[in-house]
């Protein structure tokens, strides 16, 4: 049976949003929430642009999730972020209550498994889905800032 | 000699953005960020009016600062916050750059303390600042809530 809604769908979009925060000098980190096959926010991090450390992929696709919902807890709800959410990811992730996060590579310095940051409860996460797109292209972006100071 | 800007000072003014959280129905939490003795944000839990779990007092004073600075890192500020932050915030905190934070009560059960969250090397925190009345009006909050519903 063909399954057109699988992981590696939702983060081709994740992906995405990615290549658009690379396009605009910023940290290409993308990130989507899905609710029944739905995509109900897209976000990718604008941290430069709006000179604000807040401003991650993550904290504005749950703030984005919340306003399509209407409500703030995201329950049964699904985000999709290349990169493995930080601790305030992860920390905003836990008062969300989402029920999975699905990401793409590690972080191994600064990510929330290292970090030891606590999910809810109710919370999984899995990670490993296109792990090498999402790498490679924060490797590409890494490369590029250097060749130009 | 007469010290007027001590910590009691500003913790009394992240104290009365509490109260205006309060008054709104808010969890009441405050927090302001000062630099050179001068207030440059003030900010109050605003999860229930904005519907959404990322808009904790301290996510927002970050933002504002940042704006008052015209850049993203709050170097040679300190945040005063009238409960210990989540790990969320202290996640935020942590890519700021913050030197301080202070604040008022501890809170055991979700603070960053209990959750291990990793501040900046470059950040001292201390606590205990008006922890009495910052811990009274949360307890007076819940208090209420408890009695209406």
């Amino acid at each position: 049976m063909i399954k057109p809604y699988d992981d590696a769908y939702f983060m081709k979009r994740a992906l995405q949003e990615a290549e658009t925060a690379y396009e605009k000098g910023e940290v290409p980190i993308g990130a989507i929430v899905v609710v029944n096959n739905q995509i109900i926010a897209r976000a990718h991090n604008l941290t430069e642009t709006l000179n604000d450390v807040t401003a991650h992929a993550e904290m504005q696709a749950i703030t984005a999730a919340a306003n399509s919902l209407g409500g703030k807890y995201l329950i049964d709800c699904t985000l999709y972020v290349t990169i493995e959410p930080c601790q305030m990811c992860a920390g905003a992730l836990f008062w969300s209550q989402i029920s999975n996060i699905v990401y793409g590579a590690r972080d191994e310095l600064r990510g929330c498994i290292t970090m030891n940051t606590k999910l809810h409860p109710k919370t999984k996460m899995k990670g490993g889905v296109l792990a090498e797109e999402a790498s490679a292209l924060l490797k590409r972006f890494f490369i590029e800032k250097r060749n130009l100071n």
